[in-house]
């Protein structure tokens, strides 16, 4: 059963505070809640929550929704080559400048339906009350450009964030379309087979990219604060480990002959607990996890070949990080030597931590202002595609609650009116981007 | 590349020591290791060895070359309800007790090309053997049947050895065919995909039941022995543990407040191998392991809400037994209050510690002795499809020596001379159980 967003009048009360700003004069905010009632329905799981995992059936759906709602309202769309789906609005004509704003529209597995989802439908919302603003007469000096990133969860195919790290330049389309789901089929063959395999690149260049997500976290439910801006986003270290055994019958070898990755691996998941308890500090956490394991030959009475594990590091403090990933490395080597395995690095990504700054923060606080609410600076854990975008321009990420902060969860939820809130703070702040005077240097380089 | 099992002049001379026995005359040797050669390909893979899953295609093709070769010698073939396959000789008429020998085509992942199916080809040859003794004029006071036992192995569907438990009233026709792989199908429906559903019983209460199997360890080959004997077989306790975390995020969710089912878990693998030490002695070892664990949603960023595992603890003392079951219970309840997860067991399947004895093991110790070689009695710590019989009458089970105990592993091998060996004494003994006039009360019995 999917969750439906009505609006009620109570609703429209709590967002009455707000001053007559241009940005909202064409904001329809029912529309919103439409549209989520409506995508909600794309890979709906009986018990309540979504799985539309990236290039999925599902997914697939959602995107046809998508480019259909864009091209009813004048976008050119299109999808790129590595499946990112992207409606072009010229606002100001060929030759302005471009804001892009988007999100994802794949899930995890048993998912929310907001994640992602709600900053994609909001940027639809936004490109639509400023096409009805143009049509008023609105003077815009930038286009804008509203993005569905491919396969942002990394929940099929990893990983994660892939369609924005080649944007991005920190991919390529080669590797991120050989990335194979856990059925052997790469991300280019299962984009072809839902029809979203296509040519059409993104705006290069963009002036800014401006992403709307719920926080994933308890940080504004816990200050009583109902909009956040990222300043910070913690560092991560993913690293895919192999442990190597030997295959044997779990019933006569003597357990002092076997050679047991499934062992070994599980060691290394318990110490990465402890270490999160080791050197993180209240003030710094170090976060860490393994969410995915993968065993060969995986029978019961027979001793674990081959293991790999998914391993994640998170902090905000770069020294920790680094101390956490020697940690890691000591942990790996102990735990394969105890049960006589081998051990190795597979695959690491690394996202330094990072802050940031810029523009779009002062859009963001320009925004909470004229919006009467008050505005956190937070940091962002988890990843999100605006993290990627932070090398090729200037970017701002905006949050509203999560109720309990769940996530990944089919109990995700942000209440209506908080929904509402970060609507129309996306679509302030993408009117001061797509409508305010360039600079002279932006001029040159558009 | 399937191995290849050619007989050679070498090979006849290391088997020539033996006397001129009437069970050892129409026994045609190269015969065994022809099909070997032949069913080595059913399932074979690239790299050496076989997967053949109960049920699969491959065990399909295997069956379907079996029953071929039971009619081509005149056996009456039928499969019964749970898909055990079985060739019955009549050699001492439609009155007679009936006796049983066979073993298994099914493998693990992965596996050797003798585990299982070196006990139904041998009893293939000598039912051969016999029909060809029974044309000579030699007298049969026992009719002989040959089986193939379904999903023996238990690599596919969950218990293992589920053919021969429901001949031995273990469980019920509706279990067996109810389990499910792990994509969901069912035993019945997989058996009825490959034409192996039927409705013909095996012979009931029979006379004796015979195995010949490979060591699968190392107690023959270290002893410098070529015959082993089962006198003992260790107990099993095999449960599947379940743990129910919270599905979250494994950036942002702060580590206090993870319920990771995944981390409960790894620290019950950790803790079980630790418990194999601290309650297993020399004499009496404790085996424990994990082989097999599935992950829900099993994703790279999100912390895992489901968690299943296969432990098994093995050991010939039943007391040293019946303690690990209990720590299993403490250790298990520890993982899920320090997870704040919960942990249920779904499953518990009990094989008690036992000793093999009765008319059987007098006919082996005979055989051993007519044919000049020594006998090592020894324990078996893996299941075999005999341990289900031992309520159902008397049961013998031969070994042979594995080299260097490799098994569930492509390298699995055993001697030439060694297989031919245990075909003979496997002729042997059944010759015993086939032609040996029948006591007073089994004429009754019968």
């Amino acid at each position: 059963m999917p969750g439906t967003y009505e609006w009620s009048s109570s609703d429209a009360q709590a967002c009455s505070a707000s001053p007559d700003l241009p940005s909202q004069q064409h904001l329809a905010l029912p529309r919103l809640f439409e549209l989520l009632t409506r995508f909600g329905t794309f890979g709906a799981l009986e018990g309540g929550g979504i799985s539309r995992l990236a290039a999925s059936e599902a997914d697939g759906e959602a995107r046809r929704e998508f480019a259909a709602q864009l091209e009813a309202v004048g976008a050119q769309v299109g999808v790129d080559a590595v499946g990112n789906l992207h409606g072009r609005f010229e606002l100001a004509g060929p030759d302005a400048p471009w804001v892009i704003c988007g999100s994802h529209l794949d899930s995890q597995r048993g998912a929310g339906e907001l994640d992602g989802t709600y900053g994609v439908l909001a940027g639809l919302c936004v490109a639509e009350a400023f096409v009805r603003a143009r049509e008023a007469g609105a003077v815009f000096n930038s286009n804008l450009c509203v993005v569905d990133w491919c396969n942002e969860e990394g929940a099929r195919f990893q990983p994660s964030m892939l369609g924005s790290a080649v944007y991005a330049g920190k991919a390529t389309e080669e590797f991120a379309l050989s990335r194979q789901d856990q059925d052997g089929l790469s991300l280019g063959d299962a984009l072809g087979r839902i029809g979203f395999s296509g040519a059409a690149t993104l705006p290069p260049a963009p002036r800014a990219y401006v992403e709307l997500h719920i926080e994933q976290g308890l940080l504004l439910e816990d200050a009583g604060m109902k909009l956040g801006v990222v300043r910070r986003n913690w560092g991560a270290i993913k690293q895919r480990l192999v442990f190597l055994g030997v295959q044997s019958h779990t019933g006569p070898t003597p357990m002092g002959e076997r050679r047991d990755a499934l062992l070994a691996a599980s060691r290394v998941i318990s110490a990465l607990r402890q270490l999160a308890d080791d050197l993180g500090t209240a003030a710094s956490p170090l976060h860490t996890s393994v969410g995915r394991i993968q065993v060969d030959p995986n029978s019961p009475n027979t001793v674990a070949a081959r293991v790999e594990i998914w391993v994640e590091l998170r902090s905000a403090d770069a020294d920790i990080l680094a101390r956490a990933r020697l940690a890691l490395q000591g942990i790996a080597a102990d735990a394969a030597d105890q049960g006589h395995v081998r051990c190795e690095c597979a695959c690491e990504e690394v996202r330094p931590a990072g802050e940031t700054s810029g523009k779009v923060g002062r859009w963001i606080e320009a925004s909470a202002n004229r919006l009467g609410t008050g505005l956190l600076s937070l940091d962002t854990v988890s990843g999100h595609d605006a993290l990627n975008l932070l090398d090729v321009c200037d970017v701002g990420l905006i949050f509203v609650p999560s109720i309990g902060g769940i996530t990944h969860h089919p109990d995700e939820r942000t209440s209506n009116a908080d929904l509402a809130l970060g609507l129309r703070a996306l679509a302030d702040v993408l009117w001061s981007a797509c409508t305010e005077p360039l600079a002279t240097e932006e001029v040159k380089c558009s």
